[in-house]
Protein backbone atom coordinates (compact mmCIF):
# COMPACT_ATOMS: atom_id res chain seq x y z
CA UNK A 1 0.00 0.00 0.00
CA UNK A 2 1.61 3.14 -0.88
CA UNK A 3 1.30 5.92 1.98
CA UNK A 4 -0.50 8.86 1.98
CA UNK A 5 0.97 12.05 2.34
CA UNK A 6 -0.02 14.88 5.07
CA UNK A 7 1.40 17.96 6.88
CA UNK A 8 1.29 17.62 10.71
CA UNK A 9 1.89 21.57 11.87
CA UNK A 10 2.64 22.35 15.03
CA UNK A 11 2.12 26.05 16.05
CA UNK A 12 2.25 27.89 19.63
CA UNK A 13 3.92 29.90 21.85
CA UNK A 14 7.66 29.78 22.30
CA UNK A 15 8.75 26.42 24.65
CA UNK A 16 5.38 25.16 24.34
CA UNK A 17 6.10 22.08 23.29
CA UNK A 18 6.20 21.88 19.91
CA UNK A 19 9.65 20.69 18.76
CA UNK A 20 9.67 18.09 21.76
CA UNK A 21 6.30 16.57 20.51
CA UNK A 22 6.92 17.01 17.41
CA UNK A 23 10.25 14.78 17.61
CA UNK A 24 8.19 11.81 19.18
CA UNK A 25 5.39 11.75 16.79
CA UNK A 26 8.23 12.01 14.11
CA UNK A 27 9.81 8.87 15.98
CA UNK A 28 6.93 7.20 16.05
CA UNK A 29 6.06 7.48 12.74
CA UNK A 30 9.10 6.56 11.64
CA UNK A 31 9.19 2.89 12.84
CA UNK A 32 5.62 2.57 11.26
CA UNK A 33 7.99 2.78 8.24
CA UNK A 34 6.42 5.93 7.12
CA UNK A 35 8.68 8.40 4.80
CA UNK A 36 9.05 11.67 6.28
CA UNK A 37 10.92 14.78 6.52
CA UNK A 38 10.96 17.47 9.73
CA UNK A 39 11.37 20.55 9.18
CA UNK A 40 11.84 22.85 12.62
CA UNK A 41 14.42 24.79 13.80
CA UNK A 42 18.30 24.42 12.51
CA UNK A 43 17.08 22.78 9.44
CA UNK A 44 14.82 25.68 9.52
CA UNK A 45 17.01 28.43 10.15
CA UNK A 46 19.99 27.01 7.84
CA UNK A 47 18.15 26.24 4.49
CA UNK A 48 14.54 28.22 4.16
CA UNK A 49 14.95 31.31 6.89
CA UNK A 50 18.37 32.76 6.34
CA UNK A 51 18.24 36.71 5.84
CA UNK A 52 14.92 36.63 7.11
CA UNK A 53 13.71 38.35 10.87
CA UNK A 54 11.33 38.16 13.14
CA UNK A 55 9.16 41.79 11.35
CA UNK A 56 4.97 40.54 10.47
CA UNK A 57 6.06 40.54 7.06
CA UNK A 58 9.64 38.42 7.56
CA UNK A 59 7.67 35.88 9.61
CA UNK A 60 4.55 35.52 7.55
CA UNK A 61 7.61 35.19 3.90
CA UNK A 62 9.13 32.49 6.61
CA UNK A 63 5.78 30.52 7.16
CA UNK A 64 4.83 30.57 3.93
CA UNK A 65 7.88 29.11 2.90
CA UNK A 66 7.97 25.77 5.21
CA UNK A 67 4.43 25.35 3.72
CA UNK A 68 5.45 25.53 0.22
CA UNK A 69 7.69 22.86 1.21
CA UNK A 70 5.05 21.02 3.41
CA UNK A 71 2.67 21.10 0.13
CA UNK A 72 5.53 19.72 -2.39
CA UNK A 73 6.35 16.63 0.16
CA UNK A 74 2.14 16.14 0.88
CA UNK A 75 1.53 15.88 -2.72
CA UNK A 76 4.25 13.69 -3.81
CA UNK A 77 3.19 11.05 -0.35
CA UNK A 78 5.45 12.13 1.74
CA UNK A 79 4.27 13.53 5.61
CA UNK A 80 5.91 16.48 6.06
CA UNK A 81 6.27 17.75 10.14
CA UNK A 82 6.77 21.09 10.69
CA UNK A 83 6.84 23.04 14.38
CA UNK A 84 7.54 26.71 14.38
CA UNK A 85 5.57 29.43 16.71
CA UNK A 86 3.58 30.83 13.19
CA UNK A 87 1.34 33.19 15.49
CA UNK A 88 -0.70 34.77 12.73
CA UNK A 89 -4.08 32.78 11.64
CA UNK A 90 -4.11 34.37 8.20
CA UNK A 91 -1.21 32.50 7.15
CA UNK A 92 -1.89 29.54 8.76
CA UNK A 93 -5.40 29.56 6.74
CA UNK A 94 -3.31 30.26 3.87
CA UNK A 95 -1.26 27.17 4.22
CA UNK A 96 -4.22 25.22 5.21
CA UNK A 97 -5.59 26.06 1.89
CA UNK A 98 -2.46 25.36 -0.46
CA UNK A 99 -1.76 21.79 1.66
CA UNK A 100 -3.72 19.36 0.33
CA UNK A 101 -3.49 17.16 3.64
CA UNK A 102 -3.23 19.59 6.81
CA UNK A 103 -3.58 18.69 10.25
CA UNK A 104 -2.75 21.43 12.35
CA UNK A 105 -2.03 20.72 16.16
CA UNK A 106 -2.37 23.80 18.37
CA UNK A 107 0.36 23.27 21.79
CA UNK A 108 -1.76 25.38 24.39
CA UNK A 109 -0.13 26.13 27.43
CA UNK A 110 -0.70 29.84 29.48
CA UNK A 111 1.70 32.40 28.90
CA UNK A 112 2.28 32.40 32.96
CA UNK A 113 3.45 29.04 33.23
CA UNK A 114 5.84 29.47 29.83
CA UNK A 115 7.13 32.53 32.14
CA UNK A 116 7.13 30.42 34.67
CA UNK A 117 9.04 27.40 32.94
CA UNK A 118 11.54 29.63 30.94
CA UNK A 119 14.32 26.88 30.64
CA UNK A 120 16.19 28.74 28.00
CA UNK A 121 15.82 32.03 29.39
CA UNK A 122 14.19 33.37 26.91
CA UNK A 123 11.13 34.88 28.52
CA UNK A 124 13.00 36.69 31.16
CA UNK A 125 14.83 38.38 28.09
CA UNK A 126 11.92 39.30 26.00
CA UNK A 127 10.45 40.55 29.50
CA UNK A 128 13.43 42.91 30.42
CA UNK A 129 13.25 43.86 26.52
CA UNK A 130 16.32 42.12 25.38
CA UNK A 131 14.67 40.12 22.64
CA UNK A 132 12.42 42.57 20.48
CA UNK A 133 9.37 41.07 18.60
CA UNK A 134 8.92 38.20 21.25
CA UNK A 135 6.00 36.19 20.15
CA UNK A 136 3.72 36.35 23.64
CA UNK A 137 5.31 38.91 25.38
CA UNK A 138 5.33 42.02 22.69
CA UNK A 139 4.60 40.74 19.53
CA UNK A 140 1.10 38.92 19.08
CA UNK A 141 0.15 35.12 19.04
CA UNK A 142 -3.78 34.91 17.38
CA UNK A 143 -4.70 31.23 18.47
CA UNK A 144 -5.70 29.04 15.71
CA UNK A 145 -9.66 28.60 14.78
CA UNK A 146 -10.27 25.62 13.99
CA UNK A 147 -6.89 23.48 15.03
CA UNK A 148 -7.59 19.47 13.54
CA UNK A 149 -6.35 18.89 17.60
CA UNK A 150 -5.40 21.18 20.53
CA UNK A 151 -2.54 19.83 23.17
CA UNK A 152 -2.41 21.19 26.69
CA UNK A 153 0.72 21.06 27.21
CA UNK A 154 0.69 22.40 30.76
CA UNK A 155 -0.86 19.57 32.05
CA UNK A 156 -0.14 16.77 29.55
CA UNK A 157 2.98 15.12 29.21
CA UNK A 158 5.11 14.86 26.00
CA UNK A 159 4.44 11.61 25.78
CA UNK A 160 0.82 11.86 25.99
CA UNK A 161 0.58 14.57 23.60
CA UNK A 162 2.50 12.56 21.19
CA UNK A 163 0.10 9.39 21.93
CA UNK A 164 -2.87 11.88 21.28
CA UNK A 165 -1.36 13.05 18.15
CA UNK A 166 -0.83 9.35 17.05
CA UNK A 167 -4.58 8.19 17.91
CA UNK A 168 -6.56 11.23 15.91
CA UNK A 169 -4.13 10.24 12.87
CA UNK A 170 -5.23 6.76 12.98
CA UNK A 171 -8.88 7.81 13.71
CA UNK A 172 -8.63 9.91 10.48
CA UNK A 173 -7.00 6.72 8.22
CA UNK A 174 -3.84 8.08 7.61
CA UNK A 175 -1.67 5.57 9.29
CA UNK A 176 -1.32 2.86 7.87
CA UNK A 177 -3.13 -0.46 9.28
CA UNK A 178 -0.10 -2.68 8.88
CA UNK A 179 3.81 -2.30 9.81
CA UNK A 180 5.02 -3.76 6.27
CA UNK A 181 8.11 -5.64 5.89
CA UNK A 182 9.45 -8.49 3.75
CA UNK A 183 9.65 -10.95 6.04
CA UNK A 184 6.54 -11.74 7.99
CA UNK A 185 7.91 -13.18 11.21
CA UNK A 186 10.10 -9.79 11.86
CA UNK A 187 7.25 -7.96 10.88
CA UNK A 188 5.01 -10.07 13.71
CA UNK A 189 8.17 -9.14 16.24
CA UNK A 190 7.89 -5.59 14.86
CA UNK A 191 4.86 -4.82 15.17
CA UNK A 192 4.62 -6.41 19.22
CA UNK A 193 7.27 -4.02 20.14
CA UNK A 194 5.48 -1.14 18.94
CA UNK A 195 2.29 -2.23 19.89
CA UNK A 196 3.51 -2.12 23.54
CA UNK A 197 5.39 0.62 23.43
CA UNK A 198 1.85 2.49 22.42
CA UNK A 199 0.26 1.19 25.33
CA UNK A 200 2.56 2.25 27.36
CA UNK A 201 1.65 5.85 25.89
CA UNK A 202 -2.23 5.13 26.39
CA UNK A 203 -2.25 4.98 21.91
CA UNK A 204 -3.95 1.17 21.99
CA UNK B 1 8.64 -1.03 -8.72
CA UNK B 2 9.14 2.49 -6.53
CA UNK B 3 10.56 4.99 -8.88
CA UNK B 4 14.06 6.23 -7.59
CA UNK B 5 14.42 9.78 -6.99
CA UNK B 6 16.70 11.97 -8.67
CA UNK B 7 17.85 16.05 -9.19
CA UNK B 8 17.92 16.86 -12.62
CA UNK B 9 19.66 20.60 -12.65
CA UNK B 10 19.97 22.54 -15.37
CA UNK B 11 22.05 25.50 -15.49
CA UNK B 12 23.92 27.89 -18.14
CA UNK B 13 23.50 31.95 -19.19
CA UNK B 14 20.28 33.43 -19.30
CA UNK B 15 18.43 32.79 -22.36
CA UNK B 16 20.74 29.34 -23.01
CA UNK B 17 17.37 26.98 -23.02
CA UNK B 18 17.25 26.14 -19.56
CA UNK B 19 13.40 26.13 -18.89
CA UNK B 20 12.71 25.26 -22.68
CA UNK B 21 14.87 22.19 -22.30
CA UNK B 22 13.59 21.20 -18.48
CA UNK B 23 9.89 21.61 -19.47
CA UNK B 24 10.17 19.42 -22.47
CA UNK B 25 11.46 16.43 -20.07
CA UNK B 26 9.67 17.51 -17.44
CA UNK B 27 6.77 16.83 -19.80
CA UNK B 28 7.92 13.76 -20.83
CA UNK B 29 8.92 11.70 -17.59
CA UNK B 30 5.15 12.69 -16.43
CA UNK B 31 4.02 11.00 -19.37
CA UNK B 32 5.81 8.00 -18.16
CA UNK B 33 4.26 8.23 -14.54
CA UNK B 34 7.24 9.80 -12.56
CA UNK B 35 6.01 12.16 -9.88
CA UNK B 36 8.35 14.92 -10.89
CA UNK B 37 8.59 18.39 -9.13
CA UNK B 38 9.92 21.39 -11.68
CA UNK B 39 11.42 24.59 -9.37
CA UNK B 40 11.72 27.11 -12.11
CA UNK B 41 10.65 30.71 -12.53
CA UNK B 42 8.25 31.95 -11.11
CA UNK B 43 7.78 28.66 -8.82
CA UNK B 44 10.89 29.82 -7.15
CA UNK B 45 10.30 33.74 -7.17
CA UNK B 46 7.33 33.35 -5.42
CA UNK B 47 7.95 30.39 -2.85
CA UNK B 48 11.91 30.21 -2.40
CA UNK B 49 13.37 33.96 -3.16
CA UNK B 50 11.20 36.46 -2.12
CA UNK B 51 13.59 39.25 -0.49
CA UNK B 52 16.75 38.13 -2.43
CA UNK B 53 18.78 40.01 -5.22
CA UNK B 54 21.50 39.65 -7.55
CA UNK B 55 24.77 39.77 -5.28
CA UNK B 56 26.50 36.79 -5.07
CA UNK B 57 25.67 36.21 -1.37
CA UNK B 58 22.44 35.92 -2.23
CA UNK B 59 22.63 33.88 -5.56
CA UNK B 60 24.83 31.61 -3.30
CA UNK B 61 21.38 31.44 -0.84
CA UNK B 62 18.78 31.43 -3.19
CA UNK B 63 20.89 28.31 -4.76
CA UNK B 64 21.46 26.48 -2.49
CA UNK B 65 17.57 26.72 -1.09
CA UNK B 66 16.32 25.40 -4.09
CA UNK B 67 19.60 22.76 -3.61
CA UNK B 68 17.65 21.70 -0.16
CA UNK B 69 14.37 21.32 -1.93
CA UNK B 70 15.84 19.07 -4.16
CA UNK B 71 17.35 17.07 -1.67
CA UNK B 72 14.31 16.51 0.18
CA UNK B 73 12.08 15.77 -2.49
CA UNK B 74 14.94 13.32 -4.09
CA UNK B 75 15.46 11.10 -1.36
CA UNK B 76 11.86 10.50 -1.00
CA UNK B 77 11.85 8.77 -4.62
CA UNK B 78 10.63 11.98 -5.93
CA UNK B 79 12.13 13.43 -9.39
CA UNK B 80 13.15 17.64 -8.52
CA UNK B 81 13.89 19.27 -11.93
CA UNK B 82 15.48 22.56 -11.14
CA UNK B 83 16.56 25.32 -13.91
CA UNK B 84 18.79 28.50 -12.89
CA UNK B 85 21.75 30.14 -13.47
CA UNK B 86 23.27 29.33 -10.66
CA UNK B 87 26.58 30.73 -12.17
CA UNK B 88 28.95 29.43 -9.68
CA UNK B 89 30.98 26.58 -9.74
CA UNK B 90 31.26 26.19 -5.49
CA UNK B 91 27.42 26.00 -4.93
CA UNK B 92 26.50 23.66 -8.06
CA UNK B 93 29.53 21.52 -6.39
CA UNK B 94 28.17 22.01 -2.32
CA UNK B 95 24.62 21.07 -3.98
CA UNK B 96 25.82 18.40 -5.79
CA UNK B 97 27.81 16.72 -2.26
CA UNK B 98 24.67 17.25 -0.45
CA UNK B 99 21.75 15.76 -3.14
CA UNK B 100 21.59 11.75 -3.18
CA UNK B 101 21.11 11.67 -7.09
CA UNK B 102 22.35 14.79 -8.75
CA UNK B 103 22.70 14.76 -12.33
CA UNK B 104 23.75 17.96 -14.28
CA UNK B 105 23.13 19.46 -17.54
CA UNK B 106 24.83 22.36 -18.76
CA UNK B 107 23.12 24.39 -21.22
CA UNK B 108 25.60 25.79 -23.47
CA UNK B 109 25.69 28.47 -25.80
CA UNK B 110 28.10 31.04 -26.71
CA UNK B 111 27.41 34.62 -25.65
CA UNK B 112 27.52 36.10 -29.03
CA UNK B 113 23.94 33.39 -30.02
CA UNK B 114 22.56 35.14 -26.73
CA UNK B 115 23.34 38.78 -27.46
CA UNK B 116 22.09 38.32 -31.16
CA UNK B 117 19.23 36.13 -29.82
CA UNK B 118 18.09 37.97 -27.18
CA UNK B 119 14.50 37.46 -27.27
CA UNK B 120 13.36 39.21 -24.68
CA UNK B 121 15.68 42.48 -24.85
CA UNK B 122 17.19 41.48 -21.46
CA UNK B 123 21.33 41.30 -23.08
CA UNK B 124 20.72 44.36 -24.52
CA UNK B 125 19.57 46.16 -21.01
CA UNK B 126 22.52 44.53 -19.99
CA UNK B 127 25.21 46.09 -21.76
CA UNK B 128 23.36 49.74 -21.63
CA UNK B 129 24.00 48.91 -18.16
CA UNK B 130 20.21 48.74 -17.32
CA UNK B 131 20.30 45.90 -15.78
CA UNK B 132 23.30 45.74 -12.73
CA UNK B 133 24.41 42.22 -12.02
CA UNK B 134 23.57 40.46 -15.26
CA UNK B 135 25.22 36.97 -15.57
CA UNK B 136 27.33 36.70 -18.72
CA UNK B 137 27.41 40.83 -18.88
CA UNK B 138 28.05 42.06 -15.82
CA UNK B 139 28.77 39.36 -13.40
CA UNK B 140 31.01 35.97 -14.28
CA UNK B 141 29.20 32.30 -14.97
CA UNK B 142 31.51 29.88 -14.41
CA UNK B 143 31.23 26.50 -16.84
CA UNK B 144 30.37 23.33 -14.80
CA UNK B 145 33.83 21.20 -14.52
CA UNK B 146 32.20 17.77 -14.85
CA UNK B 147 28.61 18.28 -16.07
CA UNK B 148 26.39 14.41 -16.21
CA UNK B 149 25.69 16.28 -19.87
CA UNK B 150 26.44 18.93 -22.28
CA UNK B 151 23.74 20.76 -24.07
CA UNK B 152 24.86 22.47 -27.11
CA UNK B 153 21.86 24.88 -27.49
CA UNK B 154 23.08 27.11 -29.70
CA UNK B 155 22.92 24.29 -32.87
CA UNK B 156 20.45 21.48 -31.02
CA UNK B 157 16.96 22.01 -31.29
CA UNK B 158 15.28 21.77 -27.84
CA UNK B 159 13.55 18.45 -28.66
CA UNK B 160 16.88 17.09 -29.45
CA UNK B 161 18.03 18.51 -26.41
CA UNK B 162 15.73 16.60 -24.32
CA UNK B 163 15.87 13.58 -26.13
CA UNK B 164 19.67 13.48 -25.22
CA UNK B 165 18.61 13.81 -21.70
CA UNK B 166 16.41 11.58 -21.76
CA UNK B 167 18.92 9.13 -23.64
CA UNK B 168 21.12 9.98 -20.77
CA UNK B 169 18.64 9.43 -18.04
CA UNK B 170 17.87 6.03 -19.44
CA UNK B 171 21.40 5.00 -19.69
CA UNK B 172 22.12 5.76 -16.27
CA UNK B 173 18.85 3.50 -15.60
CA UNK B 174 16.91 6.35 -14.02
CA UNK B 175 13.96 6.09 -15.98
CA UNK B 176 11.73 2.84 -15.53
CA UNK B 177 11.86 0.24 -18.31
CA UNK B 178 8.31 -0.09 -18.15
CA UNK B 179 5.01 2.50 -17.90
CA UNK B 180 3.01 0.69 -14.98
CA UNK B 181 -0.76 1.08 -15.54
CA UNK B 182 -3.18 -1.54 -14.38
CA UNK B 183 -5.07 -2.10 -17.35
CA UNK B 184 -2.17 -3.85 -19.64
CA UNK B 185 -4.21 -2.76 -22.97
CA UNK B 186 -4.13 0.60 -22.18
CA UNK B 187 -1.09 0.36 -20.64
CA UNK B 188 0.23 -1.10 -23.98
CA UNK B 189 -1.91 1.41 -26.18
CA UNK B 190 0.10 4.29 -24.12
CA UNK B 191 3.47 2.77 -24.78
CA UNK B 192 3.16 2.90 -28.26
CA UNK B 193 1.99 5.84 -28.48
CA UNK B 194 5.34 7.24 -26.40
CA UNK B 195 7.30 5.01 -28.34
CA UNK B 196 6.40 6.60 -31.60
CA UNK B 197 6.94 10.28 -30.01
CA UNK B 198 10.55 9.41 -28.57
CA UNK B 199 11.18 7.99 -31.92
CA UNK B 200 10.56 11.17 -33.46
CA UNK B 201 12.70 12.82 -30.82
CA UNK B 202 15.12 10.33 -31.91
CA UNK B 203 15.66 9.09 -28.21
CA UNK B 204 14.82 5.27 -29.53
Amino acid sequence: MEQKGFTLWFTGLPGSGKTTVSQLVAHELRQRGLRLEVLDGDVVRTNLSKGLGFSKEDRDINIKRIGFVCKLLTRNGIVAIAAAVSPYEEIRQHNRREIQDYFEVFCKCPLEVLIERDPKGMYKKAIAGEIPNFTGISDPYEEPAQPELILHTDREKPEESAARVLRRLAELAYLPHRYEKKDAETSQRDEEIIRRRLEDLGYV
